[in-house]
């Protein structure tokens, strides 16, 4: 049996697990490579502070066989990044750092360069150009699978008339399907969580075009970069950070490797760990470090720093809302930020109700993780699971036990985090953390008493209504009958009509 | 921003992804690190055909502080391979073959005790002997997740009892709870799909003592290892194999390579892409593999061996399900193999209907893949899905829509495979692909016509007795009142009471 153990490699694991990356159908595997190749499109642009301006194309080359191309205006890559960052899973620059982007593991675009050749065994071409005094390159290249390691089959400079931008080719075996799952309803909440974004689509089919046209000008505002926060750390990574620090000593160590700590509070921090400031974070023994972890545990220290999110905001939420969806009643609420392992999150929701969405079926929710859309796996996630588990019929909803409440709404929600914890590496659903399930309750609790304030309103208007139509109808002939009975004129005869009118009008207010 | 893109160590990866693997709550980490050691404890007995006899420990060290040990009579592990074993990532002997087990990713048992170190710093510790003629070494290892390499703090010899054996010990923060996520509720499900298995349980509190007793002393037949099947290679995979083939010749690579794959039928799929029998596998063209892909697609090729799959079987569920839950009613339909992507699997459905199970909650299900009980995720999981999308009201159960059925019932969904599809590395989920549904939907319809019928017949004999209790009450006064009316004899009376009961009776059963 020892002989037969061996290394796999990653590129391995994920050719045999491609489901657990969102290649596990064919519909799935044609919209999870468009996803990661307008991931990153948007993620670049924004870092470069460029509007993003997107050209999404799928062309059919035979049945169940497509390229798939993704081109932005995006800052583009320099040559020596290119064959790793398209070639080579686990590897980018946005894993190691703590702030809001689409793309985080890593894995995402290779991942889908690798799908394109293991089913066609196409290479994956990217072109790119970075300024205007350099040409644009070409670039055609296989991943070696066995090693993980790019291949770079072509590399020849090309015309381009743009002065930056990158722009990716993916041939594959997929299915091009309308729908619930399809690559039109991605896009259009693409559209609607980020609507500082244009997004031109060229489908398969003649003439099948679509534009979503940026709704704002300005891009979001930046997220910045922070520093690890020191709750969010236990003691191996402790001991590693220790290890691998620069800092000489103790004190400076916490001062410099974690966000929110200051002299005052790293000298508290070591002191109580029963250590000494001056000395040195290389020192440190597995003992020490847990005395460590004890004390910051027991200290005081502000949440981390929030201005490494980027939220959609209430404003804009409404507005998308508003703009994309007929209704009659539409809600937002955008939480404080908060924190789970150390790690800052932020959560949305945004709410339409009635109007032309129908009410018999159960309710739509739409989930975002950082401005995507989720469209698979809804079941799994703790965004579903949350509005599964809040009683909706305190909000005037009709809920079956174990089920989506059903009525004419709408709902969004978006979780939006340094770190997004999903579920799997295909970042369709997001895991049931504690934390991020107790704001997404009171984020939907905050919606749905202002849902139930309308549909109560709603409701009384609606007896109110039926109300004064039942007096118009009524009071006239009690007049009527009343100046036959007590012999009226036609004057005494309306002001009791009048009267009537006016008594039971005002009954009704009370 | 070039100079921040770098290599994710996959240790790096899964430490901060450590939802991934089953980690993310504290309770589910000390559940998930005793489920990965009993994995490989079992699948390491049964491949050497060893019946397995298993002790799990839980000791209480502190608040959120437990010591998990699982001590195995398994074959040992050579001294050569326990440091990657358990302290690499992606290292192992079952992720290359075709066969079912319960590990299959080289990823778990390592997890757990990268774990444990990043919970408390304490390395994990294994005790191992392989035979009677060589003593028993303790090893003491971490993993330097930087690297995703072992590093052995302590290796010496230690007195064993037995002659052949494991134990793993890892020191971890966690939570033990008790209920639906619980530990006991898992060794009591493992027990119901593994009969053949001995499990002795000492949890963190005094006497908190269980001891499941094996049902059947004969091992489940062995499961063989086999070659992939043709219909699950696409170009990219193909275009690797042929590569490193030792075969010389394209007909006799077909052969060697793939199961189901006789002379014959080799010449035919590379006849059929325009190939020469005789040519070398090395020198094959992407062009021509993509002909060969859809030479393959075109042949008819015997489904794979199923002797690869060690499913429970109808019996032993069945006999499972009486001894373990007192019910009125139990059925068991184990499903013919089919292939999902070149890979065997097979579908089990075992059910348990009213006696003492309540008859107001929505029903229990009980999700294992490769007798592995699946206690979390149920919402993402493929078995549920298949379950929450059957008509129960068609079987005689109350269904709400979008929601799991009602009524006193446990169902057991049993999935079996060489390559189980799961969602995510903590194998918590079962991903959807569409064979694996179809088969789960025509189990469940077989099921759940055998539960229709009980449900009738009960239905049918309670409206039984309640018209026999009809007419025993009335039939005497009838008797009495015909005896008044017409001044009929005793006898007379008792003619009649006699004839309409036996009227009535003969009624009731047309």
């Amino acid at each position: 049996m020892a002989a037969r153990q061996r290394e796999i490699s990653v590129s391995e694991f994920f050719t045999k697990n491609r489901h657990l990356l969102g290649f596990d159908s064919p519909t799935k595997a044609l919209l999870t490579t468009i996803k990661e190749a307008v991931d990153n499109s948007l993620d670049a642009c924004e870092e470069a502070g460029i509007l993003p301006d997107l050209e999404v194309t799928i062309q059919a080359l035979a049945e169940n066989r497509y390229r798939i191309e993704v081109a932005d205006n995006g800052p583009g890559i320099v040559k020596a990044q290119v064959p790793k960052i398209f070639g080579k899973l686990l590897y980018g620059s946005k894993f190691h750092r703590l702030r809001q982007s689409r793309g985080q593991q890593g894995i995402g675009i290779s991942a889908a360069g690798m799908y394109g050749q293991l089913t066609t065994g196409k290479p994956i071409v990217i072109e790119s150009r970075t300024n205007r005094r350099q040409a644009a390159h070409r670039y055609e290249l296989v991943i070696d699978t066995l090693r993980n390691q790019p291949v770079i089959k072509r590399d020849l400079e090309v015309d381009w008339e743009a002065p930056h931008g990158t722009r990716v080719a993916i041939e594959l075996e997929g299915t091009y399907k309308k729908g619930r799952h399809g690559v039109e309803t991605y896009l259009r909440q693409t559209a609607l969580a980020n609507p500082h974004v244009e997004i031109r689509f060229q489908g398969p089919a003649e003439g099948e075009v679509l534009a979503f046209q940026r709704a704002s000008s300005t891009l979001p505002p930046e997220a910045l970069e922070i520093q690890p926060h020191p709750h969010g750390v236990e003691v191996g990574l402790l001991l590693r950070m220790l290890k691998e620090s620069k800092a000489r000593r103790l004190s400076s160590f916490f001062q410099t490797e974690f966000s929110r700590v200051g002299p005052t509070l790293a000298q508290r921090i070591v002191e109580g760990a029963e250590l000494q400031p001056k000395s040195s974070p290389k020192r440190v023994t597995a003992e020490a470090a847990e005395r460590l972890i004890a004390s910051i545990r027991q200290a005081r220290i502000p949440a981390p720093p929030t201005n490494c999110l980027s939220p959609i905001g209430e404003e804009r939420l409404l507005a998308s809302l508003q703009e994309q969806i007929a209704a009659d009643f539409y809600a937002a609420v955008s939480r404080s930020p908060a924190v789970y392992r150390g790690n800052p999150f932020q959560v949305e929701i945004g709410l339409a109700y009635g109007g032309d969405l129908t009410s018999d079926d159960l309710v739509s929710l739409y989930r975002f993780a950082n401005r995507v859309p989720l469209l698979y796996q809804q079941g799994g996630c703790a965004l579903f699971k949350s509005v599964l588990s809040t009683n909706w019929k305190a909000y005037g909803l009709q809920q079956s036990r174990g089920a989506l409440p059903s009525g004419p709404l709408i709902l969004m929600a978006h979780v939006a985090s340094v770190w997004v914890p999903f579920t799997s590496e295909s970042k369709e659903a997001v895991a049931g953390y504690d934390e991020i399930v107790r704001e997404m309750k009171l984020a939907l609790q905050e919606v749905g008493r202002q849902l139930a304030r309308h549909v109560r309103r709603t409701e009384r208007r609606r007896d109110a209504d039926r109300k004064r139509a039942y007096i118009e109808k009524y009071i006239p002939h009690i007049g009527i009958a009343l100046q036959d009975i007590l012999g009226l004129s036609e004057k005494q005869e309306a002001e009791i009509v009048e009267t009537l009118t006016d008594t039971l009008a005002r009954s009704r207010k009370m």
